[in-house]
C-alpha cells in the first residue's frame, strides 16, 4: 500500500529519498491540481528543502521522524509560516502571512513530513461543497463534475488524488467527514479539545475540530498519535495524557460492543447509503440498534451555534464590506448575526442535555454506527436532491448524519465502503469522548476485511 | 470567640450539649427574626433533632463531625430535603419540597452541623439590598432602617445579628461579598466551580458561585474545607483534588506579594470606603499599586451575561405569568431575554481577554486588594446615591467593584473593617483561581492585628 507508513518506511530504509518522494508528489500536483483546484499555495522551494534535510538527518544516521519524507498539506485554515491564512475568503488574502506553523502543522514537520502547500476550503469553512466563489470549485477525482465535499474538499481529494498521502483538515459539522465520504477516504474528527487547535483560523469556537485524511487505518492512527498531547497555545487542547491509538490496533474487537443508529440515522437516506452501512454491519455481524432520541433538534441546534459563533468572529466585516464575502457564506453569517439570543442559549442548553442522553447510551454500547452522508457526491452546482420523496436544498442537508455528533464533540471516523464502480460513500464510527483507539481497532478490522478501503483515482 | 469552631469545641468536650446549642439559635430567631426578615423557613423539630443525634453521637463516644452542634442556616435557594425551594420567588412557591439537600447543606450536615432555616433573598438572586416584594425586605442588624445587602441578604444578616454563626449565600455579581460588607462579617465568593452546585437554583449559569458566611476566617477555612471536593452531581465543580486551607493559616505571610487595585477601583467609592482599603493596605504595609485594565467594560460584559442568562432560565414563566414576578426582577430579566446574541458573544469574547489580562498580572503579584462596596449600608427604599459628584441609582450600582471580579471567577474574600460606631465596610481579599487558602493567609493576619474583625448586633 502507498500510504505515509509506507512512505517512511522506505525513505528510512534509504530505499528512496525524501527529496524524490517531494518531487514525485509536485510533479503530480503539477500534472493534476489544475483539474481537481485541490491546492491555493504550492510551497515547492520550501517542501524540498525540508525534504533534502530530512535526506541529510539518514545519511548522518539520525532519526528523522515516524513520517520521514512523507508528503503533506494543510487546509488553508491552518497557519503556515510564510503565507498568508486564508480561511478562503477574499478578505483574508489582505493580511500578512502568518509567522508561526499551527501546533499539528509543527507536529508533523517534527515526525518528519515534508509540507507542500495549503489547501481549498469553502469560506471560512462554512459549507459542505467546497464551491469557493473567490478560489473556484474543488472537483472529486472520482468524477470531476462532482463536489469533493467541504469545507475540507481540497483536503480530501489532494489524498483520493493521491497527491499526498496526508493531509489536515477541520470539522464543524462535517467538514472533514463529508468530503471523507465523497472522496472515498478515511477521514477522523477527534474528540472536541483532544487536538491543538492553535494557529488554526476558527469558524465556531465551540465546535470547531481539527483532524486527518488519509488513505489507510494505520495512517489516521499514526498521524493522530503524533498530534496528540497538550498545548499551551490552545486554552481548549487539555492536559490529558495521550493514549497513543496506533498501539492498539489489532484485529481482535471481540469484546466491543457495537449498535447501529437508529431512526433520525436510518431516514433521509438515499438507499445505497443504507445499503453501505448495512455492508459494515453485516461485516461486524451486527444485529443491535440504539436509538440517539432528538437528534434533529440537536442539528437545528447545532445550525443555531454555527452562525451565531461564526457571525461574531466576522461581525467587523460583516458590517464594513459584506460584498467582499462568499454570497453562499455572507448570507448565512448574516441571519447568524441576526440569533435570537435566547435560541442561542437554549441550543447550548439543549446540547447539555443531548450529551447527558449520549452518556447514558454509551454506558452500555462501545461503538455506534451511521451514515456519513445521505448520497453520494453531488454534481458542481447541484441545488436541490430528492430524500424520502422530498425535494431538498442539497448545501445545508450533506451534514444531516454529522451535524448531530460534532454538537457534542464524540470522535468520529468516517470510513470508505468498498463499492466498486460506484460514487464512493462512507459511514462514521462514532465512540464515546477519547475512544478514539476503540475506532480505530474497529476500522482496522474492516479494512483488514476488505469491506472499507481507500480508493484513489 | 463564640464562633463555629468554638462552639463545636464546646460540644465536643461536653461543656455544651448541641440541643442547648441549637435551641439557643431558636430562641434568638424567635425573638429577634420578626424584625430582622432573615428566615423564609425555621425549621425547629428537625434541627432540634438533628442536634440531639449529635448528642447521643457524643454520649456514645462516636465522633459527630468537626462542626458538632453548630447551628447553620441556607439561602431560600439551597434545595433543604422537605422545603420547597423558593429562590425568593413567588412562582416557586407553589413547587413541591425538595426531595434531597443540596450537595453543600449535605456535606455541613455530615460534619455535625444543625440546619435550622432557609434564608431571604432577592427574588432569583437578582438584586443587592434583599428588599423582596414577596417576602419583604431583610434589616440591617446594624442599623434596621438599612439594607442588609443582598442578593444573600438574610445569610449576612442571620450572621451579624449572631442568630446563627454560619450560613450560606450565593454570589453572581456580588451576592455574597456586598452583604458581608454592609453586615460586618466575612463572606467568601471561592473560584468559580470549586464549590458543587448541585440542588441550588441557578440565576446565572457561567456566574454563579457558592459560598459561606461567618464571624472568623478559621470558621470561613473550616466550612470551607468541608464543603470541597468534587461532586458528581455537578459537571462544574471538577475533580480538582482539594487543597486545604485551615492548615496554612499561620501569621507568616512575608513571601506574599500583595498590591491595591487602582484607577477603576479607586474611583467612584465614598472617602470612607477608600479609607477602609487604607487600613488594610497600612496594616499589610503594601505600597504596590497593580491596574486591572478594561474594569468598567468587564462589569458591562457581566450586566450583559447575567441578564442573557438569567432570563434563560425563566423564560418560560416570563412568557407566561410576568405579572407574579417582583418587579425589580421582571423587568431586568424580561430586558435580558431581549439582548442580542452578538452582545452576549462578545462579552464572552471579552470574558477570555479579560482572564487573559488578570493571569498576566498574578504572574507577578499574589494577592490584589480592593473595596467591597462604593458606600455603607443604604436605606431600605433609597433609590440614588452621589459618588464622585455624580447622583446615580443604588441598586444597580452596589456591585460596582465586585461584578468585575466574579465575571472571571477569582476567589474573593470581603473582610469586616474595624471601624468602632460607624456603619461597617468591607475590603476585597482577591487571588488568583484556587488560592483560597492565600487569601485566608492574609485574612488571619489582619483579623490577629485586630484591623479586621466581625461585628454582631
Amino acid at each position: 500500500m502507498n500510504d505515509a507508513v509506507s512512505i517512511a518506511a522506505a525513505v528510512r530504509e534509504g530505499k528512496i529519498s525524501a527529496v524524490e518522494v517531494t518531487q514525485a508528489a509536485l510533479n503530480k500536483i503539477a500534472a493534476r491540481d489544475r483539474q481537481l483546484n485541490c491546492f491555493t499555495a504550492i510551497m515547492t522551494e520550501a517542501a524540498l528543502a525540508d525534504a533534502s534535510r530530512i535526506d541529510q538527518e539518514i545519511a548522518q544516521g539520525n532519526d528523522p521522524g515516524v513520517l520521514a519524507g512523507v508528503p503533506f498539506a494543510a487546509k488553508n485554515l491552518y497557519d503556515i509560516a510564510g503565507l498568508t491564512t486564508l480561511a478562503g475568503a477574499k478578505i483574508n488574502a489582505e493580511n500578512p502571512p502568518a509567522t508561526e506553523d499551527a501546533t499539528v502543522v509543527a507536529r508533523l514537520k517534527q515526525a518528519g513530513a515534508v509540507l507542500v502547500g495549503a489547501l481549498n476550503m469553502d469560506e471560512y469553512a462554512y459549507g459542505f461543497v467546497t464551491e469557493n466563489s473567490h478560489y473556484g470549485a474543488t472537483h472529486n477525482p472520482h468524477d470531476l463534475q462532482r463536489v469533493a465535499g467541504g469545507s475540507s474538499g481540497g483536503s480530501a481529494a489532494a489524498v483520493a488524488a493521491d497527491l499526498v498521502p496526508v493531509t489536515l483538515g477541520s470539522d464543524t459539522n462535517g467538514s472533514i467527514r463529508v468530503p471523507a465520504a465523497f472522496c472515498g477516504i478515511f477521514g477522523l474528527k477527534p474528540t472536541y479539545g483532544r487536538l491543538s487547535r492553535a494557529g488554526v483560523a476558527l469558524f465556531s469556537t465551540s465546535l470547531d475540530h481539527v483532524g486527518p485524511f488519509a488513505r489507510s487505518v494505520r495512517d489516521i492512527a499514526t498521524v493522530f498519535d503524533i498530534l496528540q498531547g497538550a498545548d499551551d497555545r490552545d486554552p481548549v487542547c487539555t492536559k490529558r495524557p495521550p493514549e497513543l491509538c496506533l498501539p492498539q490496533i489489532n484485529q481482535d474487537i471481540s469484546g466491543i460492543k457495537i449498535a447501529i443508529a437508529d431512526e433520525y440515522f436510518a431516514r433521509g437516506a438515499v438507499p445505497e447509503a443504507l445499503a453501505a452501512l448495512e455492508q459494515v454491519a453485516q461485516a461486524l455481524n451486527v444485529k443491535r440498534y440504539v436509538t440517539i432520541p432528538e437528534s434533529a433538534r440537536a442539528r437545528a441546534a447545532a445550525f443555531v451555534i454555527t452562525a451565531s459563533e461564526g457571525a461574531n468572529l466576522h461581525l467587523d466585516k460583516l458590517r464594513s464590506r459584506p460584498q467582499d464575502f462568499d454570497i453562499a457564506t455572507r448570507d448565512r453569517f448574516l441571519a447568524g448575526a441576526l440569533i435570537p439570543n435566547q435560541w442561542y442559549l437554549q441550543a447550548q442548553r439543549f446540547r447539555r442535555w443531548y450529551r447527558d442522553r449520549l452518556r447514558e447510551i454509551f454506558a452500555d454500547v462501545d461503538i455506534i454506527l451511521a451514515p456519513t452522508t445521505p448520497i453520494p457526491a453531488p454534481l458542481i452546482g447541484q441545488q436541490t436532491m430528492i430524500l424520502d420523496g422530498e425535494e431538498m436544498l442539497v448545501r445545508p442537508h450533506l451534514g444531516l448524519f454529522t451535524q448531530p455528533l460534532s454538537f457534542i464533540g464524540l470522535p468520529v471516523l468516517s470510513v470508505p465502503i468498498q463499492r466498486p464502480n460506484s460514487l464512493p460513500l462512507g459511514v462514521q464510527i462514532i465512540a464515546a469522548p477519547d475512544n478514539e483507539a476503540l475506532i480505530l481497532k474497529v476500522a482496522a478490522v474492516l479494512e483488514a476485511q476488505g469491506v472499507v478501503s481507500a480508493t484513489t483515482k
